[in-house]
């Protein structure tokens, strides 16, 4: 996976030479969210995959107590997040970071706080068998598990065709398949991008402007916010804090994971992180990697310190916490999937 | 709470003195499933209750750690329970007996295996402040929790109008309103018993007639197979095991819990149960208090043995346990709903 690593004195040339779509005001191309999610070649979103895996990511049989699915940490009936700092997986046991939204997740480049899977795909595979998530031993157990439920396969066979088809890198592939539905373009700020001039308040608008004056865009741009669209696996990584003598470095524990540097045992992404995407966080609160930040407001103030050295003024705070407001939603309708049912010595006690 | 305790010796002249709707064939009266379930007089069932109980069921932040909701032990998108032998809680905790189906629990006259509670909406108030369910200290705090999200005031307003209604009642009372539409009507059974002579196989009827001729329509009679229509409340209760020598009863341990008596403390009512509906079992192993008995067939077995001391041939087995699966869905089509967001300060880690 190759790293795109930029310091943010270099952002700002950055912001005018990206493709796509665009919409000038002030120094920054502001771009709507695509209607549809791009899809690696060999993982085409199709119907049927999406089905089953919808199936799956609202499955509890999938974790080794039969109580945990991906849905537990990613309730798309809220934020797609969990509402909670960290995360609590099988046996009560406490994760160390804040759940990232799954909504948008499809317009990420690498996946996880510290941009460990390069895919979808990849990332859905993670937490089944992280023993403190799902808590499965391995693959193997995982998708024995799966086949152990006879309703499954004629599902599996519809995605994917006849033959061994209900494996790990198949159920894998109907989640992120569902994934990729699971976005929320349309939104205000999307609106008035596109042309609708009345989509957001005066408010919102002073907020937008500082958002880009103050410097918030030098990293969060493009059309989620989380950086210039980029190859899946190459990812917009940053080092949070920048400047770590901000008074809320110590104040909210920021240094102390150490983000990707955990992945790459490279000195230099020690507090390195992927630049995550804005939209929807009114609805997942709490914020920053470790879930620390209670307040969208404090949330902007803390970056604004940490990242830019910069003091806001109130005025600047609740304009850019409102223009923020603007990315919310609106969240896809979903129906709730059926799920073949369990022969009773699935699970034991 | 008034109790109706039947010596099994007696049901049999109860089975052709109740009233209703009625299908005789052999010695009893077959009843198909209401489409609509019977509502109190003080919670008539309306679309506003309906959609806020529906919210609040999905809602795991009605437990103390965030991650435990009505849903997650009554999972709809399968057989309306857990498909586990005993539920997981707040923390880990296990259970002590099976999570009944919620499914056409609307059809019972009392709540809970030990009938401890006469109606949904004080069924809905045990879980939340349960120690090793949902965790909350009482009511107080359940409801604090539900008033420290803003977003959830307009909908308790709509279904109970202005005024101080974000009350522990009001959401009992909508998540009681809510599984109210949480039932089954239309099955194979259902339709047979209507006229639909080709609704059921030929070995589902031989099944059907095996099911009342060996006995086991005694007890599971009426349209949701639990029971005589009885007033809410008023619950219908019958010793388990009846034949405490079966070797089932060693075998699965199915003595140890008293039942009933841990409410009353009558000695007359140990290993006293509510008798259970029997719809959508196809969807609820594994069977029993306990959640022992891992198959149908042996469920089959097992109750045959206990309650009417016999031992069936592997033919009768076979065909009632058909029978058994003519009493499954349809499960009504569900969308998902939206929760309001999460203040960051709601929970902590």
């Amino acid at each position: 996976m190759k790293n795109l690593l930029v310091p943010a004195a270099a952002v700002a040339a950055l912001l005018l030479t990206l493709p796509g779509e665009s919409f000038a005001q002030g120094a920054v191309r502001w771009q709507p969210l695509p209607t549809v999610a791009p899809a690696p070649a060999d993982n085409p979103t199709t119907p049927a995959k999406v089905r089953l895996g919808k199936m799956l990511f609202f499955d509890p049989r999938l974790s080794s107590t039969g109580t945990v699915s991906c849905f537990s940490c990613h309730n798309i009936m809220e934020g797609g997040d969990d509402h909670r700092p960290v995360s609590i997986g099988v046996e009560a046991q406490r994760g160390g970071r804040n759940a990232p939204t799954v909504f948008n997740a499809a317009f990420l480049s690498v996946q996880f706080w510290d941009g460990r899977a390069a895919t979808l795909e990849d990332q859905a595979k993670g937490p089944p068998v992280n023993p403190i998530e799902m808590g499965m031993k391995n693959f193997g157990e995982e998708i024995s598990r799966i086949q152990a439920i006879p309703g499954y396969r004629p599902y599996f066979v519809q995605a994917f065709g006849p033959g061994n088809v209900v494996t790990m890198d198949n159920a894998a592939k109907a989640i992120a398949a569902y994934e990729r539905t699971l976005i929320t373009p349309g939104s205000a700020y999307d609106r008035y991008v596109e042309g609708a001039h009345n989509a957001l308040t005066a408010q919102q608008i002073r907020g937008m402007n500082d958002f880009a004056s103050v410097g918030c865009a030098g990293c969060h741009q493009g059309p989620n916010f989380s950086g210039p669209p980029l190859p899946m696996g190459q990812g917009f990584f940053v080092k949070f804090p920048v400047y770590p003598q901000s008074p809320y470095v110590a104040k909210y524990d920021l240094m102390k994971d150490l983000g990707r540097y955990d992945v790459t045992h490279n000195p230099a992404d020690k507090n390195v992180w992927r630049v995550p995407g804005l939209r929807n966080l009114l609805y997942t609160a709490p914020y920053m990697h470790n879930g620390s930040v209670k307040t969208l407001p404090e949330a902007v103030r803390v970056m604004a310190s940490t990242q830019l050295n910069r003091e806001l003024t109130d005025q600047q705070v609740n304009d850019i916490t409102a223009f923020l407001g603007s990315l919310t939603g609106p969240f896809p309708k979903q129906t709730m999937p059926r799920l073949p049912p369990t022969p009773g010595d699935l699970l034991g006690r």
